[in-house]
């Protein structure tokens, strides 16, 4: 097709406390008393009350909780998927995802390998799964990363970190309750807020944009300028409106793509395991060049929040190190293309690739 | 549920000549060669090879042209219904709405009544609809109603003019194809992009508004303001700005209502057939008091585009006239309380909607 079918989650609940519905929305979709859900929950909520009371466990029902320490693998997912399959006989009735970007993914993947053969790793890339992934849903609990609305989840395989893009990859049913990111450390908060930002940047900036992602992605922005900028701007109406900027973020990524601080930030990530929002603001930083007014306002916004990014992650490297970063960050053509054009290849080097990364 | 799950169109493809991919989108979707597509094509298109030619019938498929010049009607859906259950002894594959917001409301009642019992009337409403709809595809030709996004169809009926509101009334799937606007006489694109625009004054001043219905309805007044106020905008980038109006627009009345204009306007239609876009703005070009800064911009908008508005609509009708328009307005009681708030019996009375009727 020439333009993309672009598949919607399509249900989404809004609202402060909307978790409370979760019993409710998931009730029909309990096959029997057999299938299970499992409850994919970031650990950071393990001893937090207020949010484990309200997951409503019933029959064999099973949360497990999964560490964000690292990005998500592949070969974590295979371990999801084999645990689960020997816990049950049967397939589970749906996979419930509540966390950050991490979670989220790990429930898309892990509800699309239940379904299909063989290992995570060999669905990453772009339309390579056959079968539909088991219902799942996604209960976002931090703003930014677009996981929420996105048809890819973005894994670390032994060969390289792609996502596994398909049309079965979306939530069947996403909860957006703002409320849910209250207790966000600042710094997390500002990271993941960033990625948002630094997506609609590099969208809006780039030669794939349409009017249906270009509407979408300023609107992202505008929120994030909203949240990250003004002053005296409630907490409340700051967790919703960072909600909304993610939602609205991830969905402009639909006829658009990402650029150069999400290729550079795949290097970091797959060699030294940066994490993904704090590696995208550490190379967007340094991206003036590329991105001349969009890093202009995120140093303000830095500056606003007092946030002091790490450096020299890349002081002790060695020549391989580079070269590993470099073939990583370069294999990712679309988002080259995306950012710099058709004959990306003459505007790039491995050079100055080297030398940015020699920078952070 | 305290707030809705709102069903969200799983599937929308968004580019300029995007129609040509109908065929390939609706083919997995034959059930079989004695199932076909319905095409309900609004009349406008009759004699126009260049959509007609491009409609991809295969087997048994039919094409109904439609006329627009009434709003549509509950007994108009009973009647395709009748026909086509009279035609063909199964079910249809489904139901493709090609046409502005009447044909894709006709097309969403169709699909719900061919698997549903009764008459369309019985399910004006809010979630009276039981049984899903067959698939539908929405393939809007003018740009403004939300037609394409909502989870309504609105139908003038023997007792009233009102939705089949449900989680069934949204389409499988949407085609934006902005191209398929190009030909829209003037008057008829500016009332129809002011219907969003209106959607939007009504929803961003509503009481009803969260923050997820809030950044749906600025970005669509943002949108409205490109296409109907700015210069040096082209005519293709005006048509898919407008198009990513209506959409978002739609999407802005989730957790929102409209107010006191299509209260009004719901009024005249029925007494009067007053078509829906020029109807609302007959009524918000006198609601001053109620929206001040929204009716400034909208008479801005006018100006600038040379529109005259019919006057005198009002001007000889008898006391009993004016009482069926004033219970249908008054009927519609979400409007009020989304306008005026929850005490807005004491906020408006008989006799100041009968002002107001009469000035139009």
């Amino acid at each position: 097709m020439k333009y993309r079918n672009f598949p919607m989650v399509p249900r989404v609940v809004f609202g402060r406390s909307s978790f409370n519905q979760l019993n409710e929305i998931i009730m029909p979709k309990r096959i029997s008393s057999e299938k299970p859900f499992i409850f994919l929950v970031d650990d950071v909520f393990e001893k937090n009350e207020w949010l484990t009371s309200r997951i409503p466990l019933m029959f064999n029902d099973k949360v497990i909780f999964i560490s964000t320490e690292e990005e998500p693998k592949t070969e974590q997912v295979d371990a999801l998927v084999s645990q689960i399959r020997s816990l049950y006989n049967e397939l589970p009735s749906g996979i419930i995802g509540i966390g950050g970007g991490s979670i989220l993914d790990l429930a898309k993947a892990v509800a699309i390998m239940l379904n299909n053969k063989g290992n995570a790793e060999d669905y990453q890339g772009w339309d390579l799964v056959h079968k539909e992934a088991i219902y799942h849903v996604g209960i976002p609990t931090i703003s930014g990363t677009g996981a929420e609305v996105s048809r890819t989840t973005v894994l670390t395989g032994p060969k390289r970190k792609l996502g596994i893009n398909s049309d079965h990859t979306p939530f069947d049913q996403v909860i957006l309750d703002p409320e849910l990111t209250k207790d966000v450390p600042k710094n997390q908060w500002f990271y993941t807020g960033m990625d948002c930002y630094i997506h609609c940047v590099e969208s809006l900036n780039g030669s794939y944009l349409n009017a249906f992602s270009q509407s979408y992605g300023e609107k992202a922005q505008e929120l994030c300028f909203e949240v990250f900028l003004s002053n005296g701007i409630s907490e409340e109406e700051s967790q919703d409106k960072l909600m909304m900027a993610s939602w609205h973020g991830g969905m402009s990524i639909a006829y658009s793509q990402v650029g150069i601080a999400h290729a550079l930030s795949y290097g970091l990530s797959y060699l030294l395991g940066t994490k993904h929002g704090i590696g995208n603001c550490i190379v967007f930083n340094h991206l003036d060049e590329y991105y001349p007014e969009g890093v202009k306002i995120f140093k303000e916004m830095k500056e606003k929040h007092n946030i002091e990014l790490p450096s020299g992650l890349c002081a002790n490297l060695s020549d391989q190190d580079f070269d590993i970063m470099m073939d990583v960050a370069l294999g990712l053509e679309p988002l080259w293309e995306n950012a710099l054009g058709d004959d990306w290849k003459n505007k790039i080097s491995r050079e100055k690739i080297r030398s940015l990364y020699e920078k952070m």
